[in-house]
């Protein structure tokens, strides 16, 4: 199965706690809104400009991102949990 | 009976619970927002431009894609349940 | 008398219920707003550019159109009710 | 005394009850905001594009005009009621 | 003493009683908003443009406009009671 | 030290009661916001165009200024009051 | 471990109290929204332009920069607390 974002929005993994980067980033509870660690899955063609092309997305997929917990749109795909979200609900690429 | 979206606007068939993807997708209800599923019958011209042309939408009749059960207005077809949707209140396309 | 809508706006005929569309659409009063049936009978120019010049609409003279049944401006020409609305709150045309 | 509107407004007479249109249009009281009519005595050099130049209006000195009872700003000259409004506001034009 | 509105911003002197308009407009307390004269006394340069430019201001030094009491920012400069507006909240130049 | 504004803002020193304006502008509290005077003290290189480009600012390093009491971000420097303000924020520029 | 933040977003590390600028700029408490000091240690791209380009960013790696104590969101990086900020929340760059 194949999902495909439309436009300027990401589907995203969202990563189980034991996947999660350790020492590295933390991303504190206290913190307005909670942080969460994801895999990018799949991106849409971008940003559609006034010139009718697309403005070609940052990430790809692969990428590990931060985003906020309470972001985009929650689906389950295959028993996997995962979020379209934005490009800008997207804080950061990590590595 | 014909029924022809205007401007970025997308008509899309509301799957029955029977038709939906098994297994495969499931769209938590404990989300934010409920997602159903759907099957793109008509799309409009696309957003127009400053240029005075049309940006064509992504998606085409036909088409599987998620959306939140509350977006977009319901209208029924000869009984059959459907919304018009912006293109921008289409989260994903899937095969 | 003539009533030429300006703009991007359009006067539709409202429907009454004897000329509706029997058995096609339904138009349910359970959706979040409720929908009505009409028939264009002027559009204005169009939505003024930057270039100066207007985008002619999607719409003309003639299309049955659906549309929230609280949307736009309500005169009475006539006799008969009508409704000035923006060309983007037509939901769609239907044959 | 002449007053010249700016930008895109459009300086209206308020029509009294005894020069309205009889027969024609009538403007329910029971819409969502009472219409009246007037007549367009002055209008401003259009709305300003990001080229530097204008946007010329569509009504002219003359145009017989519907408008919401409560928009725009009223002014009196010489003991006559007028409106200021943005064309916007205008919803058609009548002959 | 001089005071140089930036922008679209214009200088206005605000008119006392002795010197407002005699019998010519009247700008009526029941208005939504009391509207009151004066006499511009400088303007910006006007509204910067995409390009880099500005769009020169519609009106200039000594003409006589309307607006809203209690539009813009007052000031009082060696006595006398003053406005800065945006053009946008003049209503119309009045001779 | 050296303090840089960033985009179309601009750093002011708050003028102190004994230096300000005498007899001339006076500000005053009776309006809806409390206007007070600066001094310019360093400009960003402007707002950021479409064209990649900057539209430099009208302000300049050593312009006398008034601007709303509360407008802005107050920081202290060197023991100084001054304020960040976007250059819209300023009213206009006094000699 | 790298961050990259993403379009006009900057990673900017939280000055310690130890670390703050001595003297210079002092912060009061008492404004509208309490500032804080950091170092900008990673910027985005940039904004992205209808163009399809980015327009670079102004602040680099090593500027030391002012903003909101409560802008942005925050994270912490190896023990270090971090904040992703819009470059337009930061009020300016200090030397």
């Amino acid at each position: 199965m194949k999902v495909k974002p439309l436009g300027d929005k990401v589907l995203v993994e969202v990563l189980k706690a034991e996947e999660k980067t350790k020492g590295g980033i933390i991303l504190p509870d206290t913190a307005k809104e909670e942080k969460t660690e994801g895999k990018v899955v799949a991106v849409g063609p971008g940003k559609s400009l006034e010139s009718g092309s697309f403005q070609p997305l940052e990430v790809k997929a692969g990428d590990k991102v931060i985003f906020g917990k309470y972001s985009g749109d929650e689906i389950v795909i295959e028993g996997t949990k995962h979020k379209i979200l934005k490009e800008n609900e997207i804080l950061a690429v990590f590595e």
